[in-house]
């Protein structure tokens, strides 16, 4: 098969938080895996909100994953690595139980089976960005490698079975599989969005914008965060390990920082005072409480 | 909701092995949860091949679950238990990758679909076939019921995809749903099938009919069967058990024997003979064997 030095990327959710991020990344370091980057394709279903300045192509794709035939043109270009982090977000996939399983199932599937399609030797690696969410109360206080998944929320599901499938078709040599259990990204930046997390940053993020902010859980709440830009480093350090050590068993989860809310509110207080920590605004809300009381902790 | 005493069953699968001696034991007993059995249906893609004697009325529907609009008519009736059996088995979900994701997932899933579509208030006992498929090498000595899911198979991919699905969907009040994760039914009566664990029955009872077996694993190969009988009787106590000491664990895990390839072949001999044991052939299969040696073994 031909082989071409130049390094070719796909990274579907390319206009989300960590999508940007991570294009930004690749813009700077002009190579991945030892090769220069040639082109970098930025696929979502909305256009990302600003160029991304990089010495090497850079495309952007305004496309449904799900929708027919879209991930077969995304993937005719045989990039070399997909960052697949095109998703419904927690909230989003519970609320809207046939969006979530389109998005984050259908469009999973279809992806993959655009590549193993291609054929003909063509076995990209592909790093997929899972979740924490897999996981489910009952849980130990530290969840180890072989902790089983007993996801509590749609999304949850939706993930493991993604990681299933990421699995099977690495088995059979289709394409070259990594999944990463990201962690609740905090503090994320922009706006908030539909995920039932977005209140663990946003606690700090819009009282330091001079805005209000909910809290919807009790504030003894324990969670597990990473920062934008650790997530970014996990992903592409998955783009570049070597597979053969994983064996089967191809589904990583990432480590963080475990704080209750209380702690982070604290945090906030040392570097912004009393008056920012006034904008934080109790509100319970069962729903996000129940589903995050079934995430891990730490 | 109008209350019928007359339980309605359905059985996916009705024509298989399983399915067939469930509707036996139905006649037999007349009664599901204590109530009289009113209706069964059995469906599956094959004819059944012989009718059921029952005191109640049977029917049988030739159909393809993944097809369109098929289980919306199987379901249509609002069965109160739902048995999911029907199912591309081991080998041929491995030879064909296509047909075994359509029939085992996109089948399951267009089940629960359409059970889920019905609405206003109907939630039936869904008993699903599972398998120890879900688990794969390496493996602890004993399984629990903690084990992560590592399959090394398309078909176990499916089936704990199929798992995480009636996990949720019972969850989100859709389904009351129990997953039954069968051994190796052993033996098997019939013909052999393409299952890749189908050698284990084929080396006693072609045997015993006088006919040729082939043996395509070691004879130290370790594994673990249940009955014929065992399977019926694991499948109709997840009919009634009740589902909320479940809680959101669903997933059980089935007793078996665990026997070594040797020692099914001595006690074929104590019962049978050398003569008949004489008509085992070894030929090694190392499809065959790298398979059955990433499933549990006790």
């Amino acid at each position: 098969m031909f082989y071409c030095p130049w390094m070719r990327i796909l990274v579907t959710g390319g206009a989300g938080m960590v999508g940007v991020r991570l294009a930004e990344r690749l813009a700077r370091d002009g190579v991945l895996a030892d090769r220069p980057v040639g082109h970098l394709a930025l696929a979502d279903i909305v256009e990302p909100s600003g160029p991304v300045l990089a010495d090497f192509a850079v495309d952007t794709v305004v496309a449904d994953l799900a929708a027919e035939g879209v991930s077969g043109e995304l993937i005719a270009d045989r990039p070399d690595v997909v960052f697949h982090l095109a998703a419904v977000v927690s909230g989003a996939a519970e609320a809207d139980l046939e969006e979530g399983y389109r998005g984050n199932l259908d469009g999973t599937r279809a992806l993959f089976e655009s590549i193993r399609r291609i054929g003909r030797g063509y076995r990209p690696r592909v790093v997929f960005a899972s979740s924490i969410a897999v996981f489910g109360a009952p849980l130990p206080e530290v969840i180890g490698d072989d902790q089983c998944l007993t996801p509590l929320t749609s999304y949850g599901t939706q993930k493991a079975i993604a990681e299933l499938l990421l699995c099977d078709y690495s088995r059979r040599g289709f394409l070259d599989g990594v999944a990463i259990r990201l962690p609740t990204i905090c503090v994320r930046p922009g706006r908030p969005n539909r995920a039932a997390s977005g209140f663990f940053s946003s606690i700090i993020r819009e009282p330091l914008n001079g805005e209000e902010a909910v809290l919807p859980v009790p504030d003894d709440t324990r969670h597990w965060h990473a920062s934008p830009r650790s997530a970014v480093s996990f992903l592409l350090r998955a783009a570049v390990i070597d597979t053969g050590v994983l064996e089967s068993r191809r589904c990583l989860t990432m480590p963080g920082v475990s704080v209750t809310v209380a702690e982070q509110v604290e945090a906030l207080r040392r570097v912004a005072g009393d008056g920012v920590v006034g904008l934080i605004r109790r509100e319970p809300d069962e729903t996000i409480r129940r589903i995050v009381a079934g995430w891990p902790r730490l």
